[in-house]
């Protein structure tokens, strides 16, 4: 099939810079040492494939991802890398044979991670992000909770969320020591033999943990691209220009392509389209002023600031080399 | 069923907010007089209550909107209120007795609407906003293009998308007669029954359209509340306290809970909540700072900055009074 041929707005993966972004990572993190975050792409297909290069255990954000990971029979080792406060649905799936890891950080976490059948815990510890996490000091004493819960404390996982973007990567360096630091210390008091931890923007400097937990090395992001990062841009969003003005009165000539704020992430700002300047985006529309003119019924590949809420918005993701699609994915980790 | 027993994030919509503001904009724009706009809630039970109203002819933005509403046996009279360069799909609807009318700004548009077999269309006029919609003195002559090519043209749409916001009511409304006076010279040339266009911003001061296109009103929105218009926020994101820190070195306490970047329109911005201040949003959480003394597992109402692309993200919405769910709405016209 030719890209021009599918539907608009249509998510494009160029195969290409998917695969040497995989390899990429695995040839730095071999098998184990890489947890993959599925929240960056929640496609199992695509996992599958991060699967096939020796990552079989994989990190999730949400009880839909670590339930749709294990009906794709990708449930060697699943972490919820987040809090929940009903673990029913977490325990059903370990009733059903999958390996399913929660992260706690507090007495009621716990509690929830017990009563609802889950088995195995990391103790999420808190490293300098203001987000979940339980102070460094005090990792230990809930470790000891877990267990005496009748839980496996199997270690501890901390991210240090708040350095991924830092363009400075001495910088960025010198504080991820600091924080894996504080993660050392609350491991040395909890025990276990997983130490959980880092992103796609720490990938190379942090040798601390046992397994890094980057998820958008895959796709990539613009953001990502620009702190220095070697993994190539992989994502956009292919779209039809369905209108052309050349002027109207005092204003320049604009077009209008149909992707609009339910097709793009839009919390780091406006997408890009290469040779244009986007004017404004609405709920179906991107409004954008072209270098080249430009008519109605082109196609334009445009480039969303932020990857993964542009993910969760599609319901498919099509693998394309130049203009043939190879391959159309389910986007089926979506929702909650 | 308790509100407090729903998974979250789950999507709440206030059962008599929402019926005040269908009933408040019946009275006012009786029948036919009002054309619903989907896109704004995306979900065919919610536009059945409207069209119980006497609003039996919609509006959408997207091919899988109409598709979903013709399905939903709301078919009577569909205004797909866009261009398409591919218009098939609506042919096959147009031949399964429903209803369908499309907007033409261009040739190439025209074309599409009669090679997909789609056979009325509106023209639509540019009235200001830079986005769709041909200049207003060409109208007349795509109408003729449109008749030669065997349409039915029913008359013209023009969108006064750029005024919906503006603070000042009275500037409002006089921007919104110029623009209208634009639509009504295209009309005198284009011709036909129908002149649609306008929104929640404009519905008070827009006499000129024989219908008009609201969709927010229903469910409103934070930025419109702030435009001093009558209807009610019916909309919001019940999310779950999932772990909560008093302080850590200098950072004073915070809390954090389940909802996030996949859950929430952030174009217009961060979410409030509250009692609350936000800090910043992820993935799958919101960290604030609560004035009330918050504990893990506590319930919060977000606000979501922007109603419109917030709805989209959930597969489905509650409707609730008080702390009892009469109701779960499937928002079933998500996608393309």
């Amino acid at each position: 099939m030719n890209v021009h041929d599918l539907p608009t707005p249509a998510l494009l993966v160029d195969a290409d810079a998917l695969t040497a972004n995989l390899a990429d990572m695995a040839d730095r993190l071999p098998g184990p040492r890489l947890r993959p975050h599925v929240k960056a792409h929640k496609t199992t297909a695509l996992a599958r494939q991060q699967a096939a290069l020796g990552h079989t255990g994989f990190t999730c954000a949400t009880v839909r991802e670590v339930e749709g990971m294990a009906a794709a029979g990708l449930g060697e080792d699943l972490l919820l890398a987040n809090e929940v406060l009903d673990a029913r649905r977490l325990g059903a799936l370990v009733d059903d044979a999958a390996r399913v890891t929660v992260a706690i950080d507090s007495p009621e976490t716990l509690a929830a991670a017990a009563r609802g059948g889950v088995r195995e815990v990391l103790v999420d510890v808190n490293v300098g992000l203001p987000r979940c996490g339980i102070a460094p000091d005090r990792a230990g004493w809930l470790a000891d909770e877990a267990r005496a819960a009748g839980l496996t404390v199997r270690g501890v996982m901390g991210y240090e969320g708040h350095l991924m973007m830092l363009p400075d990567a001495v910088e960025r360096a010198r504080l991820t020591e600091e924080c894996m630091a504080k993660l050392a210390a609350a491991h040395a008091d909890v025990g276990g033999e997983v130490v959980s931890g880092g992103g796609t923007g720490t990938y190379a400097m942090n040798t601390w943990v046992t397994e890094l937990q980057a998820g958008s090395y895959a796709l990539m992001d613009t953001a990502y691209t620009a702190a220095g990062l070697p993994f190539r841009q992989a994502l956009t969003v292919l779209a039809t220009v369905v209108s052309v003005t050349d002027h109207i009165g005092s204003l320049p000539g604009w077009a209008v392509a149909d992707v609009g704020l339910k097709a793009l992430g839009m919390d780091h700002g406006n997408p890009t389209v290469s040779g244009g300047q986007v004017w404004f985006v609405s709920d179906e529309h991107l409004t954008f002023a072209s270098a080249e003119p430009l008519r109605v019924g082109d196609k334009v590949q445009v480039v969303p600031a932020h990857v993964d809420p542009t993910v969760t918005m599609h319901e498919r993701l099509h693998v394309v080399r130049g203009d043939e699609v190879l391959d159309t994915w389910a986007v089926d980790l979506r929702g909650w």
